[in-house]
């Protein structure tokens, strides 16, 4: 059991908590919780760290596993299988307390190697629905947008510019999960992320105040994209410039903007509602 | 100039800053920036606090008043023309950082008397759109859904049970300004606020996941509802009983629900889009 917050490992997890620059040298992410790791794809996991107290909650007794998991729910019977098959290491309440990014920890932490994917296949369904993210800074509206992509049934996020870190703990957890299972990149460049997409046929539209039609009158059944900007800029005037089309999102009242994150779900789900029960143009 | 944290009127404001007691009793907040105070309506204006800094950049200077404002652009002249017109009070920057809840100030604090509302005044539109909050707890989560409340054209937004504190900085901050235009009511009881939108002939639609039938196969082009729950739990059970009809906003994925504020936010506007374009079921 490691006791002492000076121990190097707990050094190098809280490195990864904390500095994005420590995630992205070594592509590992921390999560936190039962249901961060129950989710968690297997082959990702790294190391994993627990309270006794968290144990016995799943019905681990340190001294006799052989009752473990027996009186616990479902829930702890699937954590207790997982522990078993991918490993652990126990730490007392102030090595987690010291690890963990929030302020009444869950008793159970995990380090995670990043999901990794690639344009070819990000891109490999004619009639996807993507999302590009250019220059979003709060992280709780990134984890959001990946929780609404996964519900919408997206094929693909993609993050460009200034976009915050997705691997921040905060961020990590309003995706809610959805960060093991919607796919993602990272690309520097907005353009060429936008000559990507246009180059397998997808349409881009990027929400704009300056077009007059409704996002509710176009067709979104074919493959399409969404270019959602920075919250208090918006797009950059160069990457709105090259999108297929502009949408706009009506508002009433005084309004010069909704958030990035409702703007994108509203984007998301009118095209899996038109997928579902044909356009109402 | 006000120079010392330790002065009375310092003292109160930290405390409508950081404490919802202290809101509740005098019924005040606070808003910052200069964005907040221009949008604020006069007559709601309690106080104001600024720093000579901002006053300069308002074209404010403190020897000469006669050129005042005739530098600065339109936003700064409409600034310095309220700030005339109701009164303010110079701070130093230490002040100031003391009485702010952000970690970078904008040189402007106001402090507010609470918008009041009454059930008729609020239920007056027969055809009107109206969002239940029970329970809900995370403040900008409520501040997104004011914001989006204006911009899809609601009637009236009602918080129940233990829903936060509206007037809290950060969620004050997420509404950008509807706080001043959408309509709101507390009301201790679920069943009770449901009563009155039912009085009214309003139906209660409740987002739940037992409804087979998706969000946008109802009308929602008379006056309707749609009850909201907290984040981690949902509705409570006997509230969601209460609604007229379920309706359940489709997912993919492994996802259980979607964030509070992104579902209120798709009911809402599915309304919207109906009143504009027609129904599509």
């Amino acid at each position: 059991m490691i006791t002492s917050v000076a121990n190097p490992q707990v050094k190098r997890v809280c490195g990864y908590v904390q500095k994005a620059k420590e995630r992205r040298k070594d592509r590992l992410y921390v999560v936190e919780g039962p249901r961060m790791f129950e989710e968690a794809p297997s082959d990702s996991v790294r190391k994993v760290y627990v309270t006794e107290e968290f144990l016995q909650k799943c019905g681990i007794a340190s001294i006799s596993e052989k009752q473990a998991g027996q009186e616990g729910n479902s829930r702890n019977q699937k954590i207790y299988e997982k522990l078993r098959s991918v490993g652990y290491e126990t730490v007392s309440p102030q090595v987690m307390e010291k690890m963990s990014d929030t302020s009444t920890n869950q008793g159970i932490l995990a380090l995670l190697r990043w999901p990794e994917y690639e344009w070819d296949g990000l891109l490999s369904k004619p009639d996807g629905v993507y999302v590009v993210l250019e220059d979003l800074q709060d992280p709780g509206n990134l984890g959001t947008i990946f929780r609404t992509a996964e519900g919408a049934g997206v094929s693909g996020v993609i993050m460009t510019g200034e976009t915050a870190d997705l691997f921040n703990p905060k961020t990590v957890r309003s995706t809610m999960g959805s960060i093991y299972r919607v796919p993602f990149l990272h690309e520097a460049s907005s353009s060429a992320a936008i000559e990507r997409l246009k180059g397998r046929g997808i349409t881009v539209y990027a929400a704009h105040l300056k077009e007059t039609r409704s996002y509710d009158c176009f067709d979104y059944t074919k493959g399409c994209a969404f270019l959602i900007g920075n919250e208090g800029n918006g797009l950059r005037q160069e990457t709105a410039a090259l999108a297929d089309s502009y949408v706009r999102i009506p508002m009433e009242g005084k309004l010069e903007s909704l958030n990035a994150a409702v703007a994108a779900a509203l984007l998301m789900y009118e095209a899996a509602r038109q997928r579902h029960f044909g356009i109402n143009v």
